[in-house]
This record gives structure tokens, sequence and C-alpha cells, in this order.
């Protein structure tokens, strides 16, 4: 009898961390990994880095090699293999190699991490100097082509995490930048109070913020390759450019998978259990093209984030194995630096919450990262609350130096559920070196019961 | 018909915002301070700093002046007086003025912030260069000897978190450092694997310390006064001297409260509510000298800090000033930062898990505090947690940056007594350049798990 093979589709966070935890839990499974890029198992997150030059190879973001899978851990990676058909009924799975024939893979269990793609619908796009970094090829290109044609004018399409690190990185390359943000704010959902701050930071860093700003079209001449030399934006802007980056942010990659019969959920990405199992028996999904339980929402929600991946393949990976892992949902953490400030969210903004039907309140303040005498910086902490609860709704902080780390306490706080008066008693560490006396956010906590019991 | 008259003694940390708090929330109450020293609202955990010279003069210790606390707050601050009796039966408490008569204060509600006293029974200790560095005037006389007598060898007794903290404070005076602590490790209740690393950090210092090495007594000469010149430890150590600091702990200072009829708890310290409330009706005590809730042990334990101060103080001034608020207790948080380690730790170590008859079992692992091309520093965290429920009991962190914030989280964890596997679920926030996509704190809880699961 053959050995049973657990097939998995995409080999970046949450396709590795499914074969790594996979291999952990069953040393006789058969893995074998299908991707169609030519790297696996790669930071994300870290590509603006490279971009900045921070991170000088591509391979320093690479994890582990396709090598070390197959000889560490034996797992069967295959770079530039793309599927191309889920056959559940045959438990098969097509897939297509550049240059190569089709080549079918058995699968007895299958997990479906095809990622996110860019959210791109611009007349256009296909010039040869417009980019996006959301694939290490991607980051790749974008980076050859700065090297060897050293643009100056950059037009970022979109004013969200990738944006603005991405804008950092082109500002350490001495380009003229500007961001074209279709919302009213960089950040979409940054709290107005904290926006404010990063807009100014943004001006200070000679970085251009245009806001509302739809874009219509990238105007090209030239090619072959066809170059975009104008990018036109709302009624009637138009800005000059040498290199266009589009970061419009990610949809799930889910054609895959629903032309299988795998169910999608209200988001349009792939609906799981606990479990991360889809509506088809053997097979499961995660990272960026599922949708994952939003705790505080109480609803399933899009957020295609590094760690959440790495956690759901974990999981995916376990139970694929014969396992018994749960994921337990997110509470809406995020963290980016751009231009020294750390800004960090968790939970619901206001205008979230108010959408989502709480009676929700908040307060704003200011206060220190550390004792005035060891050079503490400013944090400004918004924090969200529902007055029929009392409950803890979310916070948003913005800061030189510890905002970011902060934030997980609010997150801790929100997996608990815990109410404003729990959170004001919360025991948290004091001492002049790394911390004030009294932390933001039971300052903010404290502020928040005055305004209830109003 | 008189105002009402709120009468605290202790204007340091819970005394002086008990101070606040009443007046926020009662306008016409007559508040009366007595605090037998002549500074207020100060931070003690500050006086090290002071030692060292990151901080030059004690007024940039003290947050609030008593002209500010009369001007603005209408709060009678008295400095000099010392509290030599509380008659509660006719509401009355004695006070003594240097060089003065004694004073009687009437009060209808009554606030003990007595602090606490050096915890010191060493022969000779009462030579003057032997110091304490628990209240501003001891760390003033401190800094005051330093300058004028230029000591090179420094003996501290204590090898705690001020015992430390004034040991990287001497040696930034250019003083040859030897600590003696009592117990086997500095640090005392510090985990053995943590500790190793604090030790071996204290050698690069260049500060020695003894362990096991309890003082037998100071000798001295010449006089008067009289001068330190040799402390004498164990069974036949003895190390010459300049100066000696004593750091061997506070002890609740109770003895008016306890003349008073006040009831102490099993901790010799005073029992409180909680609501801060004592046994006697229309006292309250807050600060140094109460008790306080662990809520992991399920039991009152004696842990000064000043946060704690600060929270139960506000607490007990609501209270006395006829509101309702209510002190919820602690789990044990506390950080230090000494020779570029922060150090902190929450909840129980695996010792004190036993001793209180938990099944407790523990993990250890070193992790990074950001992606490493973001030069992220080494965190080495230890969790302590208990079979039979599996719920989190404590982790200690260690590291040159991010150790000392990041305990929050598992503090906040403990507060709501979270199991493992909640802990491993945390959505905690992570981006290349303020964390890695794992937080030792998710590694440690998924390695937990595995060994429950054994």
């Amino acid at each position: 009898m053959s050995r049973e093979c657990l097939l998995i589709i995409g080999g970046v966070a949450a396709g590795m961390s499914a074969a790594s935890r996979a291999r952990k839990i069953n040393a006789r499974l058969e893995i074998v990994v299908l991707e169609k890029g030519e790297y696996v198992s790669y930071g994300t997150c870290g590509l603006p880095y490279y971009v900045g030059n921070q991170v000088r190879r591509p391979e320093e973001l690479v994890v582990y090699t396709p090598e070390f899978f197959r000889r560490e851990r034996n797992i069967d990676v295959r770079t530039g293999h793309e599927a191309v058909e889920i056959v559940p009924g045959q438990k098969r799975v097509r897939a297509l190699r550049k240059g190569s024939q089709e080549t079918v893979f058995q699968y007895d269990k299958l997990i479906v991490a095809t990622g996110g793609a860019p959210a791109t619908e611009i007349y256009g796009s296909d010039a040869a100097n417009v980019f996006t970094c959301n694939d290490l090829a991607g980051a790749v290109a974008l980076k050859e082509f700065m090297e060897k044609h050293r643009p100056r004018r950059a037009v970022i399409v979109g004013g969200g995490y990738i944006g603005l690190e991405v804008a950092e990185a082109f500002v350490a390359n001495g380009m003229a930048v500007t961001v074209l943000e279709r919302s009213g704010s960089a950040l979409e959902n940054l709290e107005p109070e904290l926006s404010q701050k990063l807009e100014m930071r943004l001006e200070d860093a000679g970085v251009r913020l245009i806001k509302d700003a739809a874009v219509r079209a990238i105007a090209g001449s030239g090619g072959p390759p066809r170059m975009a030399t104008v990018v036109e934006y709302g009624t009637s802007g138009s800005l000059d450019c040498d290199l266009v980056l589009l970061a419009t942010g990610i949809v799930p990659r889910t054609e895959l998978a629903r032309e299988a019969g795998i169910r999608l959920g209200q988001t349009g990405a792939i609906a799981v259990d606990e479990r991360m199992a889809t509506n088809l028996p053997g097979i499961y999904a995660a990272g960026d093209c599922v949708e994952t339980p939003h705790l505080v929402l109480g609803r399933p929600v899009y957020v295609p984030l590094g760690t959440t991946a790495n956690k759901q393949g974990r999981v995916a990976g376990e139970n694929a194995a014969g396992g018994n892992a749960r994921f337990g949902g997110i509470v809406g953490t995020a963290v980016t630096k751009v231009f020294g400030l750390e800004i960090a969210r968790t939970g619901l903004t206001a205008a979230e919450a108010r959408a989502a039907g709480f009676l929700c309140d908040s307060v704003v303040l200011e206060h220190t990262s550390r004792a005035r005498y060891f050079e503490g910086k400013r944090i400004l902490l918004k924090m969200v609350f529902d007055r029929n609860s009392e409950r803890l709704l979310g916070v948003q902080m913005l800061g030189e130096e510890g905002a970011g780390k902060r934030i997980d306490v609010a997150a801790t706080a929100l997996h608990a559920g815990m109410k404003i008066g729990q959170v004001a008693q919360l025991d948290l560490s004091y001492a002049p070196p790394v911390a004030p006396v009294w932390e933001a956010l039971l300052i903010a906590a404290n502020e928040a019961l005055k305004k209830m019991r109003r």
C-alpha cells in the first residue's frame, strides 16, 4: 500500500507552515508542495525592506530553501508548478510547468494556500515600469528596474501598509514620491486623530500624499515595451512618473477553489471552519485565500496578514496530517513602522464599531513611552469602547517608540473580551527606563470609565 | 457645619494619588496630607537614576510640589509632619513637627499611606557612610556623600532591583562595586536560566556578585561620625569599603496602624478589602504599607511597587471622598533594566508555582525581538504553566530590547486566566521593524501545548 499523500498548493507562509507542521505530526506522510513561483517560504512583509536596501539579497528573506525542505523535512517542493485545476472527485490536481507538459498530482489530503493577488484593475497597468510588491518575484523585478533605470519620480497607487512602506524605500533610494490614496486617509482605516500625525510625518519626509484620488488610467508611450509616463487620477489630475507602484491591496486568489466547488464566504474568500477545513472532505485552506472570524465583530472578515497565515497554515497542516488543531480567529491587530513612526491597531475603529451597530464611544490622549528623564517618546492613543456592554472594542496607537508592541496588550484584552474596568486594573510593568508609571492604555481606560459614569 | 475632612498620612505615591483623586471626586472636601519628609509626590523608582546622574536634581523626580497641590488642587500638604498616633475613637491623629510642638489633626476619613521602611537589622549599619535608597532624602544624602568623599569601593547589601540599579549607578560614577546577595541568585526570584545571563552581564560590567552571602556586621572606625570600613559576611568573608548601600528590601511601615487597632494580614502588612478599606470604619490604607491580592496565587502577598501604590491610592482616595472604586489585585508583574538588560516577570516562577501546589511545568526558549535584518535582539523567555488546568502561571523574559514591555501581554493573559491554548492563539502585532512573525510568547505556548499533549 502506498503512503498517504498530502498535497499543498502554494509555498509561501501558509503553505510551508502547513507542510512543516504536517511533517512533525506524521513522519510517514508523503508531502508535496506546488509553488508557481521560484521562491518558497519567504517573508512577504519583508519585501519593502528589500526594495529599501535593508535587505540586500532576496535570499535573505527566504526562511528555508526547497533543498532544505527536501533534505531536512522530507517535503517535496515543486517550484515553477502552477496548479490549474482541482478535481475533487478524483482527488487530483492538474499543474502546469513552464515549458513542460501538464503534470497530474494525486492526493489524499489537499491544502489550498493560493494566497492573494494584487487588487488591480487600472487601464495601462501592463506597462513595463508598473510594479507590485506582493511577492518576491515582483519585488525583485522592481528593484532590478530601479537599479538599471534610476527612476527619479515614483507614483504609488494606494496609501496602505505596503504603499507607505515602499514609499519609505523609494525615498531612501533618493526618489521623489507621490502617493495617490483613494480614500480620505493614508492607512484607510486609521483614526483621524492619528492620521493627522502620520500625514505631517509624510510631509516632513517629502512624500506628497494626495487623498480622495482614484486613479483613472496610466498613460504610456514608446515600446515595446510600453512605458508608463503619466498617472491620471480624480477628475483631471495627472502626475508625470518614471515608475509606478500598484499597492491597492490584495484580493483572495480563489479561482481554483471556486471552480472545484469549494465554498466561498460572504467576503469572497474561501470559507473554512475552526479546523481550516473547507466544505469538501479532505480539503483544507489557509492564508491569504481564506476569510477569518473576527472575534470582536463576531463574523468573518478578509484581513490577509503574515502572522495569521502562519498560524492558519500550522493548523491546516496539523489537521491534514491526522491531528486536531483549531484556529480561533483574529481581533484585527496590525502594525507598521514608516518614517520613524510605529502605527498599530487592534479591534475596531470608531467608524467600524458604529457600522457594526455598537453604541461606541472613544477617548484620545497622548502619553509617554518611558519616564521623561529616559527620553520617553510620545504615544498617541485612541481607545474605542461599547457604552452598552462596557467592553473594549479597539485601540490604535502611534508614536516613535513602543506603540507597536504595546498594542498587543489591547489585543490580548480583546481576546479575553475584557470590560474597560478590567483593562484599567491591568498589572503592567513599570520601571523608568522602559515605561511610565501609568501606561497610556491605563489612563485611557480610566478616562473611558469616567465618560461612561457621566 | 464645618466641611468634612480627609486626612492622609504619607505624601509619596499612594498618599498623593489618593489626595488628588479625592479632590476630583469631591470639590468641597477638606484634604490634609501629613508627610514626615521634605518632599512629596516623587517617583521612588527613579531614585537610582538620580544617584547615577541621569536625573541631575532631586526636584526632577518630584511630580508636583506642595505649593502646586495647595494652589491647584486645594490640598493642604504638611511636610515635616510625622504622625505618631492614630486615635480612632476620637478620629484624631497626633503629629510631631521638627523643633515644634505636637499638633492634633481631626479627621472624618483617614487614609494610611505610611509606605515601607528598609528591612535592615545589621550591626554597624548606623555608620555615616552606610546608606539606603528607599526615599528621596536617603538618595540625596548618598549622592552628597559621593560628591564630597569620592568613595572608590562600594559594597551593596542585597542584589534585588534597587541593589542592581544602584550598582549600575555606582559603576557609572567610576566606583568598584561588590554586591552581597543573601540568596542563591541576584533578583532573588529570577528563574535560574535567566539568572545565568544576568550574572554574566554583571561580570562583564565589572560588578562582583557574591551569592549566598548573608552579612554579619559592618565594622567601622574613627568618629564621630563613625565610618564603615569593612563588611563582614558569611562565615569568614570580609570586604573593605568606602561606602555601603543597604538594599535588603523593604517591610511595611505598620506601627501606627497596628497600635490603632487596624488589622494586619498574614504577610504582616495592613489588610484591606477591594475598596482599600481597613477593618476600622472610615479608615483606608494604600501603597507599600498594605498587602495585595495576588490573582494567580489567590491569596494576599506583600509586593511593594510604585504602579500598585498609585492604583491603590486612587481607589482609596475615591472611596474616602464618597465614591465607589475597587482595586482588583496584582499578578506579580515587575521589570527592571540594568546594564543594558531588560528583565521582566509576571505571575509565578516555577519554584513559586510548585510551592503553591500547582502541578507546574515550564518551557525555556530564546527568540528575537524583531526580524533579523532589523537587528533584532535576543529575548530569553521562560513560561510556567499548570498541567492540571492548562492555565498560564507565569512568564519571565530577559533581553537587551523589548523584554520589558512584552511581559505585559502575559500579565494581561494572567488577568484573564487564560489557558495556554488561548495564549497560543493571540493575534499579536507583526511587522519586520518591530517584531518577528512568531512572538517568543506564542512559540513558548506552542511548545507548552506539545509538552502537555505528550
